[in-house]
């Protein structure tokens, strides 16, 4: 028999289960406190379902198959695509803005490198039907809200913020024509990851002039909104997005998360489908990759799912943000145990603490006691094994002694409704 | 695009997820309240984990595929292989008894009919490393403890038993060979659901003398411990298993479990692995499949991961659970809106309310507003049709009203650290 999980699968032993399930407690109480309700959908699709958007060449990367009836079909490697057929299919009944939130396991066959999973679980925050930027500052908030409530602070994670209709039209301004745009948004997304002298190559092959790819590289250092307009707002486009993105930043002010965000231009998300504001967030560090990615793909939802909505979302996976607070120490290290032992002290006073016990739990309390009659001695060390706090122990003589198992301190007590009083 | 989810899948939308959410977080609440601990595994697994243990005509059930690094894999239909490969894996390093439970989704190629999924939510808890009847005990009782906590009682839900040793016991003393107890195994595993001549005719056709055949009939009727123990006591086997019984339906009435339970011979459970007491339960009028089923099965960790621990558990659907429930009136039928929709009067107060709403969240309130300026009656009714309880609505004075959408009752506040006073 194999003897462990598949490479690139986690096995979630309950010391891993509790990270996981801290993580994603925190995301759906954040998700809530933003009313946004949870949904979800079935982890296989058909194929065609991401065919449809990213083309085939997504198939090398997907866990697809032939079903027993022959169907063409896959494991999803995101949400969008389920969240785009599940609203087209509903969009004239649900109540606008859609704020809908999911937790899916994702899955792709990613090449085999150390620490790349084939599986992870993804938060998607999604808003559908509202095209003011309010509903962007919503969206990151959200992002913000989470890693705050981690423990996480503004020094320790940014928001990289940019817009594609501003990057285009300050592209304009530079005389780059449509054609050209594609290029310069692809030399862009990567030019963080290569030596600069790459990225003028690059520009310079799509047929830029040496004095328009100096500003190109300029756009992508630091900026601010003053800055740009100063510069480039005489243009009626690029004045238009800047007056836009003011309204965004005022709104992330409003809900007090402005501190965490800057404008980045070399935000460009390698997904094509986005269509305005995008945003990333990242460790103030840089030593992560992202640890969340989002932004407003007005389009998708008319091509993916035929029904014209504007609609914006953002995804933020468990791995990285995992690391990121296992390494700043932020990620609880105990698994919890129960609340209370039930020991006894004479073989015969068994069905007794499991009386005792049962009135516990029903009373909400986490309760273990020794399934087989051992010792007192054994049972107070098997009280300790399992990470309890505190011991009832059942005397011969029938009282409750609640014993803490720190400090060996004992009071008589006696149960009522469930409680020890 | 396809328009739906795949044959047997389900798509949970708000409200859908709503009612799985709620059995599941009873599942787990109850389970913590019994001190087990959860964990999972990944829901893709090498194909042999699954044939090992039930045989290669399981195949013909499994979504199972070749993966492109040409691995056998399948998506798991149980969970059972997958936690025996976790608890052999660290076999030597865990507590015993180990208490765990989890939450996977299931997958098997169902042939197509009305109502049958081809994907399902289900509970599973198994205990690990005793072999004391007590064990048998706290086991059902958590599956009992659940369907409790949901509203139902034990009018509605019975727990039938049975002890395939008991039963191995008993058809000896009636001359039931070793080769012919499977089969008969196999017509009691059945006699519910054809009618009885058939039930007579297949035992016959085992060997079996009609006296026999219909003390065997006998057996799968109303039976107590005491008649059997008066019928069939002198052999010294069933004595002892009616001996463990006994002792077993003490544990349950010490947990308070016990008028939920009866003895019933005819549960055998299909799978062929138990090897102990087994358990199922039904809802009482016999409307619906089995709600739950579980059992000892001692010597599956051995044949499985190689470890040899004796070990005990059950699984428990969402299907049939949320079926009876909704069938009872006891799932709860509306999706809870935000607990506060807040509203401005002028449009240049989207900002205030923004503050306003960010400091609710931030103590922990749902809150929702309207993205985008509109008129204070549209946001009242955008409130209503959110399922909001209360509105706050931000005057043009800058003063706080507290309206309740039900009563429009309202009342002046004030913000205090996130509390409206």
């Amino acid at each position: 028999m194999a003897k462990g999980a598949l490479p690139g699968f986690r096995d979630f032993y309950p010391q891993e289960f509790a990270e996981r399930d801290y993580l994603l407690k925190h995301w759906r109480d954040v998700a809530r406190r933003f009313a946004f309700v949870e949904y979800d959908g079935p982890p296989l699709e058909p194929l065609d379902l991401y065919t449809k958007k990213s083309g085939d060449e997504i198939v090398g990367q997907l866990y697809n198959f032939t079903d027993k009836g022959g169907r063409e079909i896959s494991l999803r490697p995101e949400m969008t695509p389920t969240f785009a057929r599940m609203v087209a299919a509903r969009a004239n009944a649900l109540r606008k803005p859609v704020r809908w939130f999911s937790v899916p396991q994702l899955f792709r066959y990613e090449r085999q490198q150390k620490g790349r999973l084939r599986e992870h679980f993804q938060l998607n925050v999604d808003i559908v039907g509202e095209v003011d930027v309010a509903a962007d500052a919503e969206l990151l908030s959200v992002a913000i809200e989470i890693v705050r409530v981690l423990g996480l602070t503004q020094n320790d994670v940014r928001a990289r913020i940019s817009d594609r209709r501003l990057l285009r039209a300050l592209l304009a301004t530079l005389g780059v024509s449509e054609e050209q745009s594609g290029g310069v948004f692809a030399v862009i997304d990567k030019i963080e990851r290569q030596p600069l002298d790459i990225s003028r190559e690059k520009l310079s092959a799509l047929g830029l002039a040496d004095g328009v790819v100096e500003r190109i590289i300029g756009l992508t250092g630091r900026v601010s909104l003053d800055g740009l307009r100063a510069e480039y707002g005489a243009d009626a486009a690029v004045n238009e997005c800047l007056g836009e993105l003011g309204r965004y930043f005022d709104c992330l002010d409003a809900l007090g998360v402005g501190a965490w965000a800057e404008l980045d231009l070399k935000i460009v998300r390698g997904l094509a489908y986005y269509t305005g504001i995008v945003f990333e967030l990242f460790d103030a560090h840089g030593e992560f990759r992202a640890i969340c990615g989002g932004g407003r793909y007005d389009t998708l939802l008319k091509s993916l799912g035929g029904v014209d909505l504007p609609a914006l979302g953002f995804g933020m996976g468990d791995v990285v943000l995992g690391e990121l607070l296992r390494h700043r120490g932020l990620m609880p290290a105990t698994l919890a145990g129960p609340d209370y032992w039930v020991a006894y002290s004479e073989p015969a006073q068994r069905a007794e603490a499991m009386r005792v016990s049962q009135a516990l739990r029903r009373a909400g309390a986490s309760v273990e006691y020794a399934l087989r009659p051992q010792q007192l001695g054994r049972q107070l060390k098997a009280a300790s094994a399992a990470g309890a706090p505190e011991a009832v122990i059942l005397r011969e003589d029938g009282t409750l002694i609640l014993k803490s198992l720190a400090s060996g301190e004992e009071r008589t007590v006696r149960l009522s409704e469930g409680r020890l009083v």
